[in-house]
């Protein structure tokens, strides 16, 4: 496999873009990467959704996009993977420059969410969940959530409040990104007194979803590395990994075990530790998917993630900084989209334009992508160089 | 790119399966080419689908297969590309085993659609179709095809009857393939008098919808070179192309120009000519596509695709022998596996495997695999070696 670059970034602002179209989103993304690789044409395009057939009864998104954005006659296809489809949607990029097959692929990860009520919305997220051993029962995805985040402040001790800080850190981060869905500071009482959505789940333990596409250009290294301005980043470690769909098919619903598995390939690619990451774009879809992560990735011990975010390691200052540009939790969540907005949120601290919220010093950054409860994985490591 | 072989191939019966769910239709087929190949496991799976979210109410079938087959924390990953699913997930895989990333993988084209009504699924492939410029007006898929094949009889000047052999071909050919959702002989007259779908498609220029599922086994081709009894399958040429996704948009509707182009591109890696095509397994959702599909591939001049099949060239005996298992016709379109059955079929001729509708001495077979109608496609060239 040759080596591959991140060229260009582009995103829009996640929000109820009611005066923009599905396509419109995603062009605005699309052309913003490209715009920023300096490149007007790419060999093929890869984009990562989950909900445009239900929401907008429109597939075939490959197509429909190269059509909008005039890559005419070249190749496109759509990846999706629930939550995770933007994580999977460049790693099929990836591949397809690392095989040698194209020169330079787009890729983009867009989701229209909020043409649809409430209802329809939880409808459509619970098809990322088992329809004939799940969602047959009643169970919606946030109640996954909150069953496993349940059975986590039973198992360990730790009660409601210990989640707050992830939150809180996500709020505070995103109040520096223009691109966030939220831009409002919150506190461990709001926390606390916030809404119920599925006990022990309330409003700000939730990521709120959104319309949003975010897109990078990807060519081999070997093209990138004379470029003046900025330094190469390039995809040092990749890898995908899967756990059962159902939660209750788990040999233990606290451990996600796709994340250890996937982190621990893209560890080994990238030749790297847990120690070396300086900053970790995490899928904070629920405060309790963030505390699962930092175990199974390496930086606390079982049932310990929680102290992180007690400890104040997690802030940009910290020792692992997450969600720097506010995570899911504030950043928002159009899901099929998210894993996207993770990548060039890493490529934008490892260039060091991250203002207030940069990480000093970035020169490793990790983005990992979740589909499901945890059932889909993909774990991407960047390097600037 | 390192070359990759196909080890082994599956497939179901097409038909309405009510007796199989999603899961276990798609395990028949994964476990079926698992055997055939002589593995009990693989590094990843692709699974080509199109309907799920839409009849299922099961996103992610990435996780929910390699869950339900046992590939325990495989990579796992869904791709759509409307009926063209399939061949985009295959070549979803062999990126990944040419790539060097994986040792083996597994490509399932799976679709359940007998769950719902005709209503139903009508509504679900049109999610196929340009949704805010196509849809939003009122046409269905097969109302598109009809539009493009009114206009080329009035273009060309072909009659109805004249697309006659395409579907008795077909039809006559799925006599001899078990898996073949039809097994009836037509002939003209009950062409001409099939009942009328959208004018000038009728019934029998229509193939049928139905639950199916096919598979491959994917390696690099250095690892099947010493394997006695069979011929070396091997994956000589691949190519995705895209065209607008509304037919309107189009600057010739006559024109697959994405076939034109993902073929011209598979011939080049192949380094074969239309000539060298022993067996074609085409894309003939509707017998119009055949045509085109024909003269895009170059195996006919501009309007001349229906010719082949009245000059008797489009047999297993002709010159240009295409869907010797059924076709799309007779075999039955499951539309997000469709693509995979081609290929599964075509890895039968090259083996010798075919019975009454062998090709002699096939060496050198194709498979095209078309998204909308004609929006994204994907053509894919064997060699048995």
């Amino acid at each position: 496999m040759r080596q591959v670059a991140i060229l260009g970034i582009g995103q829009t602002k996640i929000d109820e873009h009611w005066e923009l179209s599905l396509r419109e989103i995603g062009g605005v993304a699309a052309f913003a990467a490209m715009q920023d690789a300096g490149v007007d044409n790419v060999d093929a395009l890869f984009v990562g959704n989950m909900l445009s057939p239900l929401i907008s009864g429109q597939n075939q998104l490959g197509a429909f996009f190269s059509d909008w954005i005039g890559l005419w006659q070249k190749e496109s296809v759509k990846v999706e993977a629930a939550c995770a489809s933007g994580g999977a949607a460049l790693r099929a990029g990836l591949m397809a420059v690392a095989a040698g097959d194209v020169e330079s692929a787009l890729v983009v990860g867009i989701e229209k969410m909020t043409d649809k009520s409430g209802h329809d919305i939880t409808a459509a997220l619970a098809t990322a969940a088992d329809a004939d051993y799940e969602v047959e029962q009643g169970v919606s995805f946030v109640g996954l959530n909150a069953l496993i985040m349940r059975r986590y402040m039973h198992e360990y001790g730790w009660k409601h409040a210990d989640f707050a800080p992830f939150s809180i850190n996500a709020h505070a981060n995103a109040m520096h990104n223009p691109f966030a869905r939220l831009h409002q500071k919150i506190n461990t009482d709001q926390f606390e007194k916030s809404a119920m959505v599925a006990t022990p789940i309330n409003l700000l333990d939730a990521s709120p979803i959104g319309d949003g596409a975010a897109a990078v250009v990807l060519v081999p290294a070997e093209r990138v590395a004379s470029m003046p301005g900025r330094p190469r980043v390039t995809i040092a470690g990749s890898a995908s990994a899967t756990d059962s769909i159902a939660v209750h098919s788990r040999k233990d619903p606290l451990f996600l075990s796709a994340a250890y598995e996937s982190a621990k390939r893209a560890y080994e690619m990238a030749n790297v530790t847990p120690e070396d990451i300086d900053v970790f774009e995490l899928h904070d879809a629920f405060s309790i998917m963030s505390a699962l992560s930092l175990e199974a990735c390496g930086f606390a011990e079982r049932g310990q993630g929680v102290r992180l975010g007690l400890d104040e390691e997690i802030s940009p200052q910290g020792r692992v900084p997450v969600c720097t540009r506010g995570g899911l939790k504030a950043r928002g969540h159009p899901v099929g989209a998210t894993g996207m907005y993770q990548v060039v949120e890493v490529v934008q601290q490892l260039r060091g334009e991250c203002g207030a919220t940069q990480v000093e010093g970035a020169q490793v950054g990790m983005a990992q992508n979740i589909g499901g409860s945890g059932a889909t994985i993909l774990t991407h490591i960047l390097k600037a160089e």
